[in-house]
């Protein structure tokens, strides 16, 4: 069995956005030899989600519309708050969009259909933060 | 370590349905030979949903009644639909039901709770649409 | 490849609660002794999840008040109560959550970031449930 891990550092100059990692991620799989396996994608901090959809900008608006109307940032929305922070908010639109997507690899690429592309999703940026890629398989 | 792909194809009559695949997916285990492993079960077009819960009639028109009453169905509604496109709120509830069931394997089969069972949910039907089983293990 | 099943068994007194796994995690990976790998973290149960967040107490009751206003308890608002349960928000809140976590281990170590905890999320307790944690890799 092989493996290889990466870590992906982001800084994200914006509160909220979404970037497409599909090409990262790729090339971590190729550099790790592995034919046929799986690969883990997973945010490692727990204000921001990896997820997969479409590379479409209306719906990437459309889907920040939806979090923000149903976890609204809120300075005094929660009791989370009361540590000092202010990004209740992020924690719980990490929930809804997932810390990690698992996807196959098959002949060394990601197995993916047609529209199929990996997102690191940022709730609560303006500082360094980290993905982890991890490639196990043969 | 061996390694099994598999592409599930469906065409669901009506845009949104919830359909039981627990057995194709444990057919494909069986055809690996995998004894103890992991296998991904995800959906490959983006406003569609693999999840795991109680395969029971009222539960199913439960979930359906709630992902349509935080996503509406409405052609007015995403500015994804500036596309041509009008399946803004597939994309939604998808995100909401998740991509991707990762299950165990033991002793050759799915290693589930009672009331497991693997469920296709698609929100955008009337036309055909994969699935992926991928299986390692040994 | 080396492989290494458990299932940890909890008993919730309360309806809804959230319990920090970690520890219980990080033992089943090192008895495995497995270096580098995946673990599969899973409820067995279809009331439960099982997820990746901070362990601070405001956060946890934000997340419980998020999830009770967005699929409340309610006796008669399910036609999943037409069976005789009442857990219809249960199943609900568990969708939203999600059923598991994938997570990476690097040097025998749950590979996580600084905040990283997991959780078992227990939304219809006062009885035995299970999770189970897999383990493979070398």
């Amino acid at each position: 069995m092989k493996s290889c891990t990466e870590h992906l550092w982001f800084n994200i100059k914006k509160r909220r956005d979404y970037l497409n990692i599909t090409s990262q991620v790729q090339d971590v799989i190729t550099k790790s030899g592995v034919q046929e396996g799986l690969c883990l994608v997973n945010a490692m901090h727990i204000t921001a989600s990896v997820y997969i959809n479409d590379d479409e900008n209306g719906l990437i608006q459309d889907f920040d519309d939806f979090l923000e109307k149903i976890a609204p940032y809120d300075v005094n929305g929660y009791r989370h708050h009361r540590t000092g922070e202010d990004n209740g908010d992020a924690h719980l639109k990490r929930q809804l969009f997932g810390r990690e997507v698992v996807v196959a690899i098959t002949n060394g690429k990601l197995d993916f259909g047609p529209w199929e592309q990996i997102f690191y999703a940022e709730f609560d940026g303006q500082r360094r933060k980290r993905v982890l890629v991890k490639v196990i398989g043969e």
